[in-house]
């Protein structure tokens, strides 16, 4: 589907919820969250459409890549910000393709250590070849100015939310 | 919990997942998720917290409040990218709360009308007001300037990306 398509059916826009009056960072916001859910939405389908592959599977694997020495199921719940059951269910079906290998720790019989086979880190590797090159096409529709600008904004947005703490 | 609590905890930072030759947009659009992210479950901790309200709770009040002559059940879902089941659920509860009314269509019996009642109304507005707030608190991190550089580029994306007509 593409991003046209799927901002017509659903209403993706969520900038249509602003009405007048609104304070000028709502309707930022609103269009932040407009750009990050079509993007995201049309790199689910293309993830779905070219590798069968759902979000949280990718980037579980990715996490998986970027730890060679292999992550315990509860830090990879953490890092994923998904419950245990999730990460339990995906990583079940990744263990079936043999993509996975699940190990008990020889000093915590309860933790289970995850790591990628190398057919895994092979697959990811193709898949994450493919989604940098959706992300450049879809990012690409901003001149490369463009892109260094809005990278440096959402750099001091990013530092000041870090540096926040609020009350509540 | 604070928006550095939550970076710490659970490496929502998105952008540690981008290893050393990463395209250039690739980096970008992990920053752009890691802001989403970090506004958004700041956001949502301060709905249950303070209203005990869920965030798709809210978002359906708010196209509710948009709609003042109600919506179709159907419509709803579309407009919220959930499964019809999750805006039962949550209809359902809101009916039981008074806060929404749900009436058959007289031309179609298999159709539901939802309306805010008067008091479903308050109750949202109360909400938005605050809404409001957090996202003016969170936002507020960059200067106005800074702010409304980022609604322009931000719009040239989305501008861009309505006008994608990808092959997939």
């Amino acid at each position: 589907m593409s991003v046209e398509a799927v901002m017509k059916e659903t209403s993706l826009d969520h900038e249509s919820r602003a009405i007048e009056g609104d304070h000028d960072a709502l309707r930022l916001w609103l269009r932040m969250l407009t750009c990050t859910s079509l993007i995201e939405t049309e790199i689910r389908a293309r993830m779905r459409t070219t590798f069968r592959c759902t979000l949280p599977r990718f980037d579980l694997m990715a996490q998986l890549a970027r730890h060679p020495e292999g992550l315990k199921m509860g830090e990879i719940s953490r890092r994923l910000m998904v419950t245990g059951g999730n990460v339990t269910g995906i990583t079940d079906q990744l263990v079936k393709e043999a993509l996975v290998t699940r190990e008990a720790l020889a000093n915590d019989r309860r933790a289970y250590l995850v790591k990628l086979t190398p057919a895994g880190r092979k697959a990811f590797q193709c898949m994450a070849q493919e989604h940098e090159q959706w992300v450049a096409d879809l990012l690409g529709t901003l001149p490369e100015h463009g892109r260094r600008e809005l990278h440096e904004l959402l750099g001091d947005l990013k530092n000041g939310l870090a540096r926040k703490h609020p009350e509540h």
